[in-house]
């Protein structure tokens, strides 16, 4: 597959966008319907699903949280200023690369022993995080764990290093694959835009 | 050009990742080096950068600000906590997709009347806040102004509607763009990604 | 009344804390019972509570906010994630010491035109925003309008020019005023700390 | 000291008012010139200032924030968009009632195996956040961990129960006695009001 020619001229930021499409695209191929489903079930069911995530994967859990709010769905954001207690009712979905952030997977046991559910978003699997959780969603990304063999490899093909430097292609490929559930969570609820319109702040 | 065959199995999700591709995608075909360089030494000759935007669009502009931060370039998101008064040698990018955001524009006005420099990142360059910018990046979406055309035209191919619901389209496009134009300042500025680790926060 | 000798040595910071003081006895003094029943009564009735300000007033609203979610009011902050559209069942209590701030009263219009009810917590009962308020809970302060004339009466005392710079005075009495509101809350609604406790947020 | 007169007509808002401004007092009275002075020694001898909270003490923080960043002081709040990485020329303001908040306690760790300075403000100077810091600013305050022997002490009292909840003492008297020290601050750094002004954020 030569994808290079569907994109402008020979910028690096053109190479950096062709990066992360393609592994956007990764992450579309390996997308599986029952676990989508799976996923779906778990956040429709919840009383409140609450979004964790730090520093660019708290800006996608924030992202994601905006439209679950706007499907009228129950949702709170870990670290802001009205997020209740979480009981055995609730689900947290916890957004992390590594799927070692010390926080994060503190954070997600504090949950797991109050009773809530733990949805992980994670490149790792077999993380810590990957491990505690009731249902993984591998987004692929190169993460801190693997970009020094990138690194090498970068070098080797002559490419240019970090096109998409630190966590950027798992941060851009999960708010694109969240952005895409919502679509799928609207036609399982029956929302159209409108409905979500409706529930779109209106204080600016 | 069939890209369908690129994606996983029919599912929305994955006609939804198809749609924000293909969007990042157009963005790319338009990208002018000229215009990028000159976008580029606005923000690397500024004093200070200032982001702004809005909702999602506020989201993508701290993820920008972060990596500006990694570079080591001084950067402030307007409405945080310790964001300073704007001056003449500073520069403020302004997120809107419609261009017509209140709040924006009145803000983006206050800044040129300092004296700073307005950098418009917009799907609408004849939009108000497009006709007081000192530079526009024009990233292509589906922004509120023209979804009742997209509606009717979504009928009528019998397509899904909303698969990007609302601002998705621009917000996502919008921070795949800058991320990639962090890729082009960190050669610009001689830049490595250990440069933006060692500026990365490691209080969590 | 001479309060001085129960405070500590005279440095700066204890008369700073004095005038902090003052002005919140004079707070108290003003505080009127059947005027706190009407802003309890509209917090307690509303469908939710939307909580505005900007600056450290909009830390005071947060503040406030977190007190009300552990009462088990529904509250939002405008700004945060979460915040859905305002309704008429709703009503937005906005914090300005001025009651001039241009994004507040915007704000307080747009919620005004929805049917929300709004309560006003400023220094100017005849402010702007004060007059397109439903209540006006008067919260005594130096704010930007009179700090020009206090500057001279200060000069001319001999005293300390700007113990309390800025809003200080209005945040900091407002703070306490709210928290102070939050006991007579329990109160009406017969909460204990413990049920308090049970909605305090366990995730950190 | 009979101080009941100088309060309003005994509603239970009046009560609360009364005992937070008691316990403000009691910190005015401990107040130490020369652990004052240390404190801003190492405000304004550190490169940055970062500020740490949790809940309602990190917006404690925050407040305190914009005024350091109002001062000149170069600032920043743990988690925000813009924090950079912390380093040896560095401090960090860790704000914990109780002195004992996991989060706090492994960040400033963090911070301190980086080499930077520790100043905690917390109620318990005993604390493992106390035992870890350079400098411990001691802030009477009704904690988490006294709070059920004081249970008891207002039952036999009759007094009414939790005037102020929580860690509203806490709290309330930290953001006093920060507002004051900017005061002795602006008198160390001769910086008058309009100094403070023209660093004031004219974005709202």
């Amino acid at each position: 597959m030569n994808i290079n020619k569907l994109f402008g001229e020979e910028m690096i930021i053109n190479d950096a966008i062709e990066e992360i499409i393609e592994n956007v695209m990764a992450v579309s191929a390996e997308t599986d319907e029952e676990h989508v489903n799976d996923m779906m079930d778990i956040l429709t069911s919840s009383k409140n699903v609450f979004l964790l995530g730090q520093g660019r994967s708290g800006l996608v859990a924030r992202a994601f949280a905006m439209r679950l709010m706007h499907l009228g769905i129950s949702v709170y954001v870990v670290g802001e200023t009205i997020t209740p207690a979480i009981g055995e009712e609730d689900c947290l979905l916890a957004i992390s690369g590594s799927g070692e952030t010390s926080y994060i997977i503190s954070t997600a046991m504090i949950a797991k022993k109050r009773g809530a559910k733990i949805v992980a978003v994670t490149s790792y699997e077999k993380s810590t995080l990957g491990t505690i959780s009731d249902l993984i969603m591998h987004i692929k990304g190169r993460t801190k764990v693997d970009s020094e063999k990138n690194y090498i490899k970068r070098q080797m093909n002559g490419k240019h290093l970090s096109l998409s430097p630190l966590g950027t292609l798992f941060e851009v490929s999960t708010l694109i694959f969240l952005d895409a559930l919502i679509a799928q969570l609207m036609d399982k609820m029956g929302k159209t835009e409108d409905d979500l319109k409706k529930r779109h702040t209106v204080l600016e």
